[in-house]
């Protein structure tokens, strides 16, 4: 079927990725080109975090964006690449009525996975300091029921972030039989680093000399979109 | 009034830009997080590239995002700055009314400016080889006459967009008295090759040591995105 | 300036119309094409009903909209009348945050006011049977503070909502100095009666025939959306 | 899969319409209100068109609304039924490559079919008088070719909007082995008239008492949206 998501495809793979004995990686991005990014230098899957989508879209993580406005972002990274994506999923948005919804759009843009967290409405992003609310359990257990209690029963792959312990070698994760591990936020945070350079190079000598020859090329960047694909295209179809 | 966008204001920076004798430069970006990142830099304006927005989308520079998605990302954009932005407004989507449409909803997101070329919709790069179909020249009047006539009078600044020929020492461009130079594409270009760089290594490492002190860490995140004005907010107006 | 919503007048002819002596009355709509209809009937203002704007679009009155999807049906019935609208806002779609980012938005679409209730996010519709849980009074007030405290100072007008106690005589309000009177759903609802009666003589006649001379023809379609504008613009604009 | 769009299901319900010998009718609807109230009445399909979709938003049937808005009104019509929708494609906004992104998100939101019509982007409606450019005939071709070309090999079935022959017999269209008819926009015209006399009323006599019984009750309303469901689904799912 033309344009078809394949989303049974992409659900398979990643719970292939969590259930297969090894130990499996996924890299956060946060737009359609760091999704594009992600696939191409081989990662099997994708962490749409809700930091790095927040952040890049110049807002607080702290539901500053709405759930639909998440959404579009979601689906271009999901129309972008063809590897499943796990979304952090925050709170679900509000109850299990709502996690419903979100769950039911996830799966129409092609995600293959979403995680849901036990804090309140609207949530506060985990590395800022202070006392955070979190659910009550019934509510919360409620939420998840909703979508997913016949789906998964008693398998329990565990999932962790190292953003903070990242000096803890892969191989103790390894050891501990962990499933997955995220990279959470480093496209997000290396592009920043990048453009605050460019920016404060091309400011400073009013030239694009020193940068032009360290960065992406024009020509790259038709090839990462698939330029050719739409050239050839437009042999075939335009008069 | 709560939450109004200065538009006028920005407006008004903008033509004095133009106007002013000396020669400005204007920073292109893609998201609220690079614009966010030009107006810290120290830049004046921004370009919003619509090559490069629709490159961080992940689709192709041929108005495959529809005029209202590239909107809602220069809403974020206009949002999270406070600098003027002009943005890149293709063909202007159809025909004079849908110019008129357009600047309209420009203008009530904040947007200062906006630059419409002579091209036929559905465009293509212009960066892109082949034959290029201009638009009928009294149409293309059409579309400026319906927004701009009364505005500009006979006023005729010249802004010039160097990414080819970007070795043109800038001295050249100021003795021929160019009113302002668009650095066109540089940050877009710069976060991809620092994405690729990030995820190869993680990849191939299986660890962040070696990425994690050369990008921007959380803290600075939190401090880029006013992390602290939510805290105190919080402070203030939580029970 | 071209397409600039006239948010302030909208604002004070709203606010007239809440503490002038006399009783104002408010009309209900939930679409571009209600709200028009609403301003050429002769009303003053309009409300922007949170149960017919879910309802139109297909949904429940419990937050299964986000607030941007809200925020996009509102920006069209701004921009298709010039008369003041209230909208029901709601819980105002989670803390005092979000209040203060939805009503900046609510400014640049042009909406002159917001009803914030306080009941608790996902909201339950009132008329829904059940007890439902109210807003804690503190934050409630944090809410409103966030944005308002400073704008409304003492002033208190009444505004009253007698969709259930419909059968009590206007000049009861009026007496009451009641300052605004909303009619809360009415368009809705009998937009709801219309389609389904034209539903069922068309489905069981197979035919047009008994449909056809009652309902608004094509011309006044053309008229009410003023087609005749972009006609005249097209001759004006178009080579 | 929750929440998955049956999509496949949809298509063949509308396939058979078209090949079984007998004739099908649709009728128009316009949001996901609409679109219900279709199904409810016992249709067996949905006309989402392109002139009750604009006139809805309060705009013109001149490709004044993105394809990315009205790509939004489907998803809430689709959501609302289980019908298969036929839509009013329009020019298919743009060339051979807007037509194949329009198509893959069509079929992603769970819309059956469309009607791509052979005028020239942006358009204007069939009922406007005056010369309408047609398309180049074999850049139409393209566009169909683009996305259709091996699904329906030489089948040619017949589909007539009989808006403007209304008087003709339905049992001559039987005759002529039309497979379908379009009733194109019955419902938005039937509600425009509906909301019209209601305002009237409401502003001339200050008062509910005559309108309020001749329109759908509140209980009626969300019988229609299903809260019995939620109902049912808090009791289940909330603590």
């Amino acid at each position: 079927m033309p344009g078809h998501n394949d989303l049974s495809n992409k659900c398979f793979k990643f719970r292939q990725m969590l259930v297969s004995p090894g130990l499996s990686f996924i890299m956060e991005a946060h737009s359609g080109l760091s999704a594009k990014i992600v696939e191409r230098s081989g990662f099997e899957g994708i962490w749409a975090s809700g930091l790095s989508i927040s952040t890049a879209l110049g807002l607080r993580d702290s539901n500053e964006a709405s759930w639909s406005q998440v959404l579009e972002v979601l689906e271009f990274m999901s129309d972008a690449t063809n590897i499943p994506i796990m979304v952090d999923g925050d709170t679900g948005y509000g109850n299990f009525n709502n996690v419903r919804i979100l769950v039911k759009k996830l799966c129409s843009v092609g995600i293959a996975a979403v995680c849901i967290e036990d804090k309140t409405f609207p949530k506060t992003n985990s590395f800022i300091s202070g006392m955070q609310e979190l659910a009550n359990i019934e509510e919360f257990c409620g939420k998840i029921k909703a979508e997913f209690a016949n789906i998964w029963q008693n398998r329990c792959p565990v999932v962790i972030v190292p953003t903070k312990y990242y000096q803890t070698p892969t191989e103790r994760f390894r050891e501990a039989q962990i499933a997955m591990i995220i990279w959470a936020n480093h496209n997000m945070r290396s592009s920043i680093k990048a453009m605050q350079d460019t920016c404060q190079k091309i400011l400073k000598e009013q030239s694009l000399i020193s940068v032009e020859t360290k960065i992406t090329s024009l020509d790259e960047v038709f090839s990462l979109l698939n330029y050719d694909e739409l050239a050839n295209a437009e042999r075939h179809y335009l008069p």
